[in-house]
């Protein structure tokens, strides 16, 4: 039975009965029974959701902040009965784009949608992928035309970075030094915009000095640290872009005689679990996790029925812990 | 072409060869340069590996170690120019077998050879398996009379715990704690025996009541510690029998008033890299995670070739780091 017997049978229009199905349009409960009674009446099956086996693809595991968003996603379909496969694309464009393609041309991987955490920021593999097979941006929102046609879902990184920045300025610290990832990342790049525009809402110069452009890695924060402490007129507090960074600043710390947060206050980002392992315990921003995961599968389940794509952004929570001190009165 | 045909131009038995392409026997230059002569005469193609996509079950991803060894098969893997799809179990047996039911049966998830790390030891789940589909279990050797059919590698765990134990001992520590892991793994038990039969070697007698069994997790790790602290006697040292149990020790030991090193000693198990961000740095165990990878790898190429299985132990290596303090002469 077709969509348009359904409409005759409701006394609707045809693309009212459509665009119900895609989960687009909100009806009034009348509509809403007329179309379920002749649904019934026609014999008219509603599409179901195609999607039983899910391929989230992540830039590595080592990571805890990938292996913790994994979980996320892992927990929250299996509560959907949905399987997932985690592939590891090594955060190498070729290998984001040669598994995205073997994923969507159904080679190999079995798998009938795709969640994809993008460590290069690059939409171009999306022409591997048909139009009508869901694709889902999770984390890392993906540049150029193809990926406007797509679901994305991440935190509001301008925002989390904006509160860090606020705490550490209203606990007195003003020459903050920022951590920041890699720049062909819109999260990084978002999140470098936030401590900016806090430092000058604070009616404070910005020293670009102040800002350091690396990996998420913890080697990097042990190098960063040694960069910062090089640094004339000594920053006071630290706010790094990702928590494997500050934990590399925090392990390499003791290294260079600096205590945290007596001589050095730190705020991290993301939230991983393992930053309350660290002595002091990691001040950071939090993301939503299962949030991320629960929406990242609504807009999968949303693709699958052919629903317009949306953009959300999900706020973050800052979580203060011992990481940070505030500044004496007397000044550093 | 088929074997006999090799055989007898080769004028050797149709057994020698068949093994010889299984990789089961070393062959003399001049028997193999024979039996090679005459593939080429007879133009036998030599069955290739059909392996191309590995599915990896693991129990979880929230758990460092498992991630870890995760990145590891995954790293490998890419070296081989293999695909990986890890999938979680949750730890579950019915989860696990319905998992490798899937793969085994080309049901969904595209992989043509399966490397299991199980979190509940049982081998029932081979039932779902046809025999010539390449299986290998990693980390946890699975019990029942279909495992034997299967290669297996893993650390030789009663060894790593006989080091760690042992070194406590010779630190002077003589009432050592030992947190177990779940007494259905065989890796736990043969890390008990292997604490159990250190603290016999020293002469010492076994109290029972120093030995805990629990989940590996970080709140298992917390509430063991409250269990040691409030036996009679109280330990000088613990021996957990995993990192994840260990951090959440040494991340509980501060609200008791307990200082490690100094009030106790403290060693973990596996050697994730999370155990160096704790303060102290964590004295551990260390899996060997690379070559247990690249052997899991080996052991599914060998698999695929029709070889025997085998059953590999690796030697794991004892890191001491800051968690450890000798006993004052006074003893405690």
């Amino acid at each position: 039975m077709s969509i348009s017997a359904v409409a005759r049978e409701a006394g609707v229009s045809t693309s009212t009965v459509s665009r119900f199905l895609k989960g687009q349009l909100q009806l009034s409960p009348e509509t809403e029974t007329k179309i379920r009674t002749a649904m019934e009446a026609t014999g008219f099956a509603v599409p179901r959701s195609a999607v039983h086996h899910l391929a989230l693809v992540v830039p590595e595991l080592s990571n805890p902040y990938f292996a913790q968003l994994a979980q996320a996603v892992t927990d929250a379909a299996h509560h959907r009965d949905l399987e997932v496969s985690v592939v590891v694309s090594d955060g190498l464009e070729a290998r984001e784009r040669k598994i995205v393609a073997k994923c969507a041309r159904g080679r190999g991987l079995g798998a009938d949608a795709i969640v994809f955490v993008s460590m290069t920021g690059s939409g171009e593999l999306l022409a591997e992928v048909p139009e009508d097979f869901p694709f889902v941006a999770l984390d890392e929102q993906l540049g150029g035309a193809l990926a406007e046609r797509r679901g994305f879902v991440g935190a509001d990184n301008f925002e989390g970075a904006y509160q860090a920045t606020t705490f550490l300025l209203s606990r007195g610290h003003q020459r903050i030094a920022h951590v920041a990832g890699p720049g062909d990342l819109e999260s990084a790049r978002d999140r470098l915009r936030g401590y900016l525009r806090a430092v000058r809402d604070a009616g404070l110069e910005v020293d670009s000095r102040l800002v350091l452009e690396g990996t998420y890695s913890e080697s990097f924060g042990a190098h960063a640290l040694s960069q910062v402490l090089r640094l004339e007129d000594r920053p006071t507090a630290v706010f790094a872009g990702s928590d494997i960074v500050a934990v590399g600043i925090a392990a390499a710390a003791p290294r260079h005689g600096i205590r945290i947060p007596e001589d050095l206050s730190l705020i991290g980002f993301d939230g991983i679990e393992q930053g309350s392992w660290v002595t002091p315990r990691l001040s950071t921003v939090v993301q939503p996790f299962d949030e991320l995961a629960r929406r990242a599968l609504d807009l999968v389940e949303a693709a699958a029925r052919g629903a317009e794509p949306t953009v959300q952004h999900l706020p973050m929570e800052l979580r203060i812990a011992e990481s940070v001190a505030g500044l004496r009165p007397s000044g550093s």
